[in-house]
């Protein structure tokens, strides 16, 4: 008896698997800063928790299997406000961000079959890959420039019959980029030419900053039943823990069998559905303050970081994360140090060591991922703390 | 550019297809009384309610990937009160019990790997197996014994090398059935004899009526290393729609697996973990009424249907189904019709076809899934006007 290929290989989080480190720091009396995931400190709305403690149904009863039609209006509407047609049956709900991403893939691609995905990734891409039995294809950018995406020429160079779907996620969790639209565009041309899906992680969509603002793929109108957007209430509105999440199409074929994967888990969360139906009816009002918060952090990162010496770093355009080299070979190590054998005063940093988002192995060993979920008090204090863990752990 | 073979080949929900038929006969001005679905009219109980109505974080954020602590607690808690030495750490909370399905049959079989299911069965293993890419080979029980197991012989005629595991859901949905512990221990036998790996879904545990307990296969210490729990919330506490389940093992590599599945989705939903925890901490007398109020309910629908000339039935042992056979060719053609062309002053019943229980094409054509899910009047009366449409029918 023995447990299945998939169940042995799915990668554990790279994220999570260093907490039993952070959990002893803490016994020893240890103040650490969480850097490494993506949990904001932003308090979740008010009307948001207020919907969840005036829940007065009589029972907690099965909803749609793909929601509620007053929350799949409400994102419909929040979509309109973007000038983007999305319809309320063009959307499902989902358990997070993470089921819309497994129905994605589940959806354009059988066992075996590929998606490519421009590397350093969102980790649980890998999750879901191994889950669904689905080869991730990794197109490799660097962090010499910040991410930026390849020539057409050489993502083309990644297609093969396998390949089914290419994903973009912009703006990019783990690297802040944020494709421009000739970027966009190069994609845009080959998913049309050899007739492929593009599956759109946008989750983090109100977080662009410097005045710009995000260039969803489905506003290519010639694509549009090509597209399949992942989103989530995770980050927009700093409720992670709600799992609420979407998938979104205008082709009515892959709907159809979205809808079948949605039944088969009978419906999303409807309390939960209730807080994020409050959540979009805020209106667009809601994100300005908010991005403004994470511009300022992303400032006080950036301008922290930018003159240490060794330290490869680009001005991330969006989401809240950062990738930075580092003049260390192993990144897990040197984490783990900080958990293990550093402090500054009692306090250390927890950034997340950046391999675990590249599927090429060897790759991502002197990077590390830093998410700036902090207030600028315990931002600077956590760059100082930083500071000095990496130039006592460079002497060693 | 096609969707997948498993987005396509993933079989519709059997119970939700009929539903816009419903939709139109209520456009009608026609009461339909639903008996297709097991959605519990019983009160979500108070301190659940209260649970969500109290809650005072201030940030929904992520909660640990396998569940809260405490709410582990609680359910192992919940265990030991029926002697079964349950531990938090062998305990995942998931999205409902689909999730824990949907783990269960990932963890122990790969692409195209076997699990022994008897049929007729929960329709959304289907759509898990399909999800999986894991095929199902059913075990063909009869409504003329009351689906009684078969002999070992024919079960272990079922194993093949592809064979990873077989499961048993008692008491049943969709049948009612209790197995008796020497049907149990067929299975039992088998999976040691084989080296497989038992999952058991359990979460009917407390409806089973006269008088007589359920039986649970982790009660086999000798296998209990092979032994996966399937578990949810949903009809224990009336909370279908909270999305709370479990999935419990104590075989240390299977459960490492499945916490890595449960990494790559992050988190259960935060805010109904708490439900779920007030859920369980209401302690064991919750469910004497609760129990009691199904058994009126099953005996009323059993005596209301077991004198009707040319139905199949047998007393059903648990659970708040029941599988008969009818005299007629085609049920969904007369669930169908029951929506579509017969209403009893302006009230109609609507049961499930139990061909979708099945996945041996052509089974339970002439059977039908009722739950007794209504209160004693509307369940009397429902009943009167089934038995006055199913004549009109047979007539036709």
């Amino acid at each position: 008896m023995n447990i299945s290929k998939r169940g042995q290989e799915i990668q554990p989080s790279p994220i999570r698997k260093l907490k039993p480190y952070a959990d002893k720091a803490k016994e020893r009396g240890i103040h650490i800063y969480h850097l490494n995931i993506g949990q904001p400190d932003i308090p979740t709305p008010q009307p948001v928790l207020g919907a969840i403690q005036s829940y007065d149904e009589k029972v907690i009863s099965y909803g749609p299997a793909q929601g509620f039609l007053e929350l799949r209006q409400a994102i419909a509407d929040y979509y309109r406000a973007y000038d983007m047609p999305v319809a309320p049956d063009d959307i499902i709900i989902t358990l997070g961000g993470s089921e819309a991403i497994h129905f994605s893939f589940s959806v354009v691609a059988d066992p075996g079959e590929e998606i490519i995905i421009p590397e350093p990734f969102y980790t649980n891409y890998n999750g879901y890959a191994s889950f669904a039995d689905v080869k991730i294809v990794p197109l490799t950018l660097s962090v010499k420039d910040g991410f930026r995406l390849h020539s057409k020429e050489e993502i083309e160079a990644k297609i093969t019959p396998q390949t089914k779907a290419i994903l973009l996620c912009s703006p990019n969790n783990p690297t802040g980029t944020v494709y421009s639209p000739e970027e966009i565009e190069r994609v845009i041309s080959l998913v049309k030419e050899y007739d492929l899906f593009l599956i759109g992680d946008e989750v983090y969509k109100e977080f662009v900053y410097d005045g710009q603002s995000h260039k969803s793929v489905m506003e290519y109108e010639e694509v549009r039943d090509k597209i399949i957007i992942v989103d989530s209430i995770s980050k927009r509105f700093s409720c992670c823990g709600a799992r609420i999440g979407a998938v979104i199409t205008q082709n009515k074929e892959a709907y159809q069998s979205l809808l079948k994967f949605a039944q088969a888990r009978l419906c999303p969360p409807s309390v939960e559905q209730k807080a994020a139906l409050a959540a979009y009816r805020m209106g667009m009002d809601y994100f300005q303050p908010v991005r403004e918060e994470y511009e300022k952090r992303r400032n006080i990162l950036f301008d922290g970081l930018k003159d240490i010496p060794g330290v490869v770093i680009h001005k991330p355009q969006g989401a809240f994360y950062i990738i930075i080299g580092l003049p260390i070979e192993d990144s897990e190590h040197f984490v783990k140090w900080m958990l293990t054998d550093f402090h500054l005063n009692k306090e250390t940093v927890m950034v997340a060591p950046a391999a675990g988002f590249y599927c090429t192995p060897g790759k991502g060993k002197d990077e590390v991922r830093i998410a700036y979920v902090l207030n600028e008090d315990d931002l600077k204090r956590s760059i100082e703390v930083f500071k000095a863990g990496l130039e006592k752990y460079i002497k060693l």
